[in-house]
């Protein structure tokens, strides 16, 4: 089954290898001899890539990325270009990496194509000069599109792994992202072997290799974020791989800032709706259903809520365990945590790997294309939890290009889950910059999640629960959890709209629709009459 | 399993039931004894309805609709008008019904609320004065979301069938959509027997009653669109029954108009793109994937394509079987049409009754949370065709709202298709309104499937690849499928935008990008120096 869908195996004989000269190999992180045959340099490896290749990396959120090709790739692009050479590659991935990838290859023009996110400052400013082809795609999406074909075909794949086993598996590192795609779907593979990753992590993972494309698909036989339903790691075709790299450097997961007042706000608003449904009937008591959070501070102060709020026993079935979830899982608050990467920054990482034994019990590592499979997240009733830079007064939500234009990172996950999800929730502190931008306005400058599939919007205000509303009816429940002082004008917004002959079922004035963003770019401010 | 899931049987007994008076029960259409106890006439049963009541109706584009308590509601809605009492009732289907379900109600003023979807003319109008509340639903989003109470407790199911048989099972009609939650939910049904649809209709259903909702849903073990995983009859608890009546009306869907060159054109496009997916290997040759189509002439002139395309045994796995699809069954070009409803125009009605046992064998009717369902979807890979209003430059669709504010129709399922397909295609005439407005603008005045998740647009001047193609390449992807009279207007706005310091990802030009839209209210057309 696996064999069949590695792609290339009569093509793979003849590559060019690099013969290790390294005398001093792990050999309890590399308990195979025909690896152990590969080893070499990071700069002789990254050699072997030429100028236009396509390579998928591993990582996800800072976690199990490369950490020693994509520096030596961008010297040897740097070293190119002095000489007049044209070197540049289209990098795939998981989701965004780190610096010491997106950030270094970017600064060294060594990035022609990039998908499917990216957090990365450098990169940013190239994709939004155009310098760098950017696409921005659904991460449940990604794997099985490369493998339709539907994007470039893969010449490598670079994958941080913890170890490589007797029989020539290899053992994951903290994320676990596109990696078995890239390895089937590359026509050579590079791999690193980290020995800064615990070899407890040996076990965590749960690979599941019948995913296939259609139309020889069957039904994913998960049905609870705590099922194990694949095998601990990953396969590789031996024959591909053309290079493995020992290297050592930890992930470098950005620091959190310590909670402040309207993220808390923001957690006990979730937690107020969540009491409401299970007053209602809407979820079960007590245990919710399985939980999705996205990534940042809100969403810690989310998980930090529901510790106050006083569950116990919860399960997530998200995309990846930031800091927050230690916590809950030591606390008892959460039983099971399923992501597809552990993203944890240097204040948590000691406490990690001190108790990695215990963690182990509590936390599956999954492919993305399952952690955030639309059939699963449908089937377990996923409560999905995201952040958006803006709502507009209908419920529609932007949460990729900053005034319209100007790309933040990507959609990410958020659209797998929200649009398939039990129920839908998009959090946002009311204002930013200071209170000159507003996160409720007339109308967004970009839709990334549609009227359709936001459920619940919240606010340090409040939350706006849109379901059973029109249109009319959502403009007054998130009018009432936008800043005070946006308030007045969101409701003379409305009001005029709603007052005009033939008004419609989602009242608009076309030409002020975008004036909010107009006025920031302008003057600085979405407020009316400041700095004007 | 079922008995499970049927609420409310303990609290049933000791409503009001009306006795039945009628002699002349058709005896071969209600075998069962305890159904023919319960048979009364339309204006009886719908006397049972009570102000502010929710229905949960039967009937799917213009099939199986109840064909006479609507009317008969409608009377009593207005005769309670007339004598000033407040009467109108809460209307939940699969989709659109038909005048003689939404308009008549709608005339009558009978209407407070109505979800999922419409396309009635007057209903239409009170949608958008906003004296109807209309929310806009994903078809494959209602039925859970009802039955996990995100919506009103459903006081009446009203269901046509086309018989009960001896053990009391009912043998559905010409679509089954939300009949089997509604029939489940409601506290009361009552069930329309229409002698008009053909007893031959027996066994071309396939009802699953194992969807339950989170936490305790199992994978759904449908691997094919000519898979069969259910029984052919809706179940009902006898308790909850307090009326059947007996009814002989026809479904009157809309005549197709005959195709015009321009849907022609569409339909060869599409087979173009066809032919060069199968030739690169991302479609099977010559078989495809399961076909999604949407609804109306385009969709027609799509499946009219297929059959002038050469193709044979394919196979269809749909929301609605129209006109287009019987000759494509006849010819061979399509073995199996898997949907929710059969919505046949007069103008082959007779051929499909005349013919109706072959038709039987390669026809099968689900319950719309499985024909629109995404894990069903996603795992059989569907190829989803869909029209639209409108796309922006950059692959935004809108399908609902005519110049961001009033709603033509609804979502309907094309997001449930788009989302979850193999691959997306939206399709439109390049202009509508005699040229006045384009279907490619700068910026949607709506969206209803973003760029993630839009991958082919068609019009009558070629299809537009979106795949692998950054924001600008698809725009000028895009403004070449155009109307070569908005070409030039699309690509000067695009010029400019790009040319802008910090364009961005997405340029756009925010005072600008919603005036072709004003311009077209001001002037009556989108194109500049026109009118103007």
């Amino acid at each position: 089954m696996i064999a069949a869908s590695i792609g290339g195996v009569g093509e793979s004989v003849g590559y060019d290898e690099v013969v290790s000269t390294n005398e001093a190999i792990n050999t309890d992180r590399i308990r195979n001899e025909a690896f152990r045959s590969k080893v070499v340099s990071a700069d002789e490896a990254a050699a072997l890539i030429h100028d236009g290749a396509s390579i998928g990396f591993s990582g996800f959120v800072g976690a199990g990325y490369p950490k020693a090709i994509p520096d030596s790739l961008a010297k040897h692009a740097a070293a190119a270009h002095e000489r007049g050479e044209h070197f540049q590659v289209n990098v795939y991935t998981g989701a965004s990496t780190d610096h010491a990838l997106d950030g270094i290859l970017a600064e060294s023009e060594a990035i022609a194509f990039r998908t499917p996110f990216s957090t990365d400052g450098s990169l940013r400013k190239q994709i939004n000069n155009g310098s760098v082809r950017y696409i921005d795609t659904h991460l449940s999406h990604l794997a099985q599109q490369v493998e339709e074909g539907f994007f470039d075909h893969l010449d490598f794949a670079v994958i941080e792994v913890s170890g490589i086993d007797e029989d020539g598996h290899l053992i994951p590192s903290t994320s676990l992202g596109n990696n078995k795609t890239w390895l089937e779907q590359a026509d050579k593979v590079i791999l690193e072997v980290n020995e800064w990753q615990p070899e407890q992590l040996n076990g965590i993972h749960d690979v599941y290799y019948s995913v296939d494309v259609p139309p020889h698909r069957k039904p994913i036989p998960l049905v609870g974020a705590t099922d194990r339903i694949g095998v601990p790691y990953l396969e590789v075709d031996l024959d591909k791989v053309v290079a493995v790299v020992e290297t050592g450097g930890g992930d470098r997961n950005t620091k959190f800032t310590p909670l402040d007042e309207v993220s808390k706000a923001i957690g006990d608003n979730v937690v107020k709706f969540f009491k409401q449904e299970e007053e209602a009937g809407r979820l079960p008591k007590g245990k919710l259903l399985p939980l999705q959070s996205g990534i940042g501070n809100v969403a810690n102060a989310v998980l930090a809520g529901l510790e106050t709020g006083g569950y116990k026993g919860l399960e997530c079935f998200s995309e990846v365990i930031q800091d927050g979830m230690l916590g809950l899982i030591k606390s008892g608050t959460v039983e099971v945590a399923s992501a597809t990467a552990l993203s944890l920054s240097p204040d948590v990482i000691d406490e990690f790997r001190e108790n990695i034994d215990f963690y182990n019990k509590h936390i599956i590592l999954r492919p993305q294309e399952i952690s955030n499979n639309p059939e699963l997240i449908r089937r377990i009733g996923v409560v999905a939890m995201n952040g958006m830079l803006e709502a507009d007064i209908y419920g529609n939500v932007n949460s990729t290009h900053v005034m319209g234009t100007k790309m933040m990172n990507g959609i990410g996950g958020s659209g797998d889950f929200a649009r398939n999800g039990y129920i839908s929730i998009f959090l946002s502190p009311s204002v930013a910059k200071n209170g000159d931008i507003s996160a409720i306005v007339p109308f967004v400058s970009h839709v990334d999640h549609t009227e359709h599939d936001t459920q619940v919007i919240v606010t340090e205000y409040g939350f706006a629960d849109l379901r059973g509303k029109t249109p009319r009816e959502r403009a007054q429940a998130l009018i009432a959890i936008a800043h005070p002082s946006y308030r007045a004008q969101l409701q003379d917004y409305f009001d005029r709209a709603n007052a005009q002959p033939n008004a419609g079922q989602t009242p608009h004035i076309l030409p002020e629709a975008l004036s909010w963003h107009q006025r920031f770019l302008d003057t600085g401010s979405m407020l009316q009459g400041e700095a004007e």
